[in-house]
């Protein structure tokens, strides 16, 4: 099959292996998939992954022996745990240690033809949902996990710092939640584009210290400092962010402000699904360009564009 | 008065000004004071520090308007502050913006003969308590900041990272508190001492990753990443220390594991009163050395001497 691999560099292939389902796996051919800031640390060395990138998508299940998946579209939980070890009994299976990842551990990922998933982490989508809505899912559910392990109330200062993909989406989420947030960022042009998808938007530089909470989304490490110096004493800094590189960061701050410092990663799909299939979260808006998996190259070189929101990659 | 001041270096004066009070505050002539890991941090440049540094303490009142204190002896809630802004008015005036704070923030603090606290600020202790018990009041109240601050349930695994004079008195206030930590440090000989406490003691180098809560209080910038490391995923890190520099951490762990990092500073002195009045804390075998205010600069060093836990000054 085709894929984007990466090995030290990202390259086209047309004669990558097909993959081999384990038991209880499916074979699913991609419909769309997501390029993400994490996809552009991994090909910057974050990890460092070898392999297929790529952990958003929607896709036809090809080959299964499930018959309540054969044929269905699905989107699918990119962490394939064991199940046997106490966070898969805790229902953490997205932090079981023996995990794969789908394009980011152990597990070639969405930018190809094909992938394959254990069942159990495919999600049939309804047929009301459009391809372009249902690549989201699973960074929306990056987003719903905010709300799952921080108990922010409806009137809290909330800013979310980074204007870029994940940012708005959050931002997206938090006001369909019935939260006020403020989304700020650098680029005024930017900005302006999503002052007009009804999101409150700022300049990060004029921004005033002092917010309940804040939600890194910055991408780059020195975006951390910055967002614990917005959060007001004893408030809540989210982070959303991964990155490559090492900060210098001075704790103190976080130590005399008794900050609560919160990593987030992945979340449950329900409640994304949820959020897009009953219409209260459109992500369409932030796709900015859809490239044939021939041009994967030139789709990450748009991904990592600053005026882009979401590149997307459209194997068939 | 006599006051161990630092301009750059750290010097014993005998010409110091004695403290002036504002209205409603009283002078305190200091009975003990004891030397911590901030102060350490203060004389190598922390918040720029000017000044007379010190802010743990027991005094007897000498000069006050308020009859309930005349001659009583005393400690001091450390943070002086406005008593109108939001933090105040929230009962937060440890957080208050334009506070000061003794021997850290614009505010003389105990290594002299006398200091001046707002009469808010001072707690009387019972007779019963000794002063070498007393002088632990502001660090044990630092330590049940962590209780209040954070529902730590009795049956998690606890890690006290750090087996300095800060680490033991946590480890001490929580054995105290029905929980089971343990405590890690990196010398044998500290170790067996601790022990001695009946406190539960590891080697650092032995410890196995996975501890539900770990508490960071190494007092150095390295020991953030290797708390970090040890704490499971979901877990809780609470960050205890300040440091003078800042620190390369890659922040990428703690979104991958989504930890919850608690920056926790002072505490209500209330509880902290309580524990030793009551005799469930007795914090007196880390007292590992007394000097006079006169010989204040080799009290400094013996602070220094990882050999040690607290070192007291003793002006009268």
């Amino acid at each position: 099959m085709r894929a984007l691999h990466f090995d030290r560099q990202l390259m086209l292939r047309d004669d990558y292996p097909d993959p081999a389902p384990a038991p209880g796996e499916s074979i699913l051919r991609i419909r769309r998939a997501g390029i993400c800031g994490t996809d552009l640390e991994l090909v910057r060395g974050y990890m460092g992954f070898r392999g297929v990138p790529g952990h958003e998508f929607v896709a036809d299940v090809l080959d299964t022996r499930n018959p309540a998946l054969g044929g269905r579209r699905v989107v699918g939980e990119i962490n394939a745990s064991c199940g046997a070890c106490q966070s898969c009994l805790a229902g953490l299976g997205r932090h079981c240690p023996s995990r794969t990842v789908l394009g980011i551990l152990r597990r070639d990922g969405a930018f190809a033809d094909y992938l394959t998933l254990p069942d159990a982490n495919l999600h049939v989508i309804p047929d009301s949902l459009p391809d372009e809505s249902a690549v989201f899912v699973e960074p929306l559910a990056a987003a719903c996990e905010i709300l799952d392990q921080c108990p922010i109330q409806r009137n809290e200062t909330i800013l979310v710092l980074g204007a870029g993909r994940l940012g708005a989406l959050i931002a997206m989420l938090l006001r369909a939640e019935g939260y006020e947030p403020i989304l700020a960022g650098r680029t005024p042009e930017k900005l302006a584009r999503l002052a007009h998808l009804e999101l409150k938007v700022a300049l990060e530089d004029e921004l005033m210290p002092g917010f309940d909470t804040v939600i890194d989304c910055t991408g780059n490490s020195a975006g951390f400092n910055r967002a614990l110096a917005l959060v007001k004493p004893r408030g809540r800094l989210i982070l959303k962010s991964t990155a490559a590189d090492g900060a210098t960061l001075n704790l103190a701050a976080a130590v005399v402000n008794e900050i609560n410092i919160v990593g987030s990663r992945c979340g449950r799909f329900e409640p994304a699904i949820a959020a897009l299939a009953a219409g209260r979260v459109d992500p369409r808006p932030l796709i900015s360009a859809t490239f044939p998996l021939a041009d994967g190259i030139e789709a990450f070189d748009a991904a990592r564009d600053p005026s882009n929101f979401k590149v997307l990659l459209k194997p068939q």
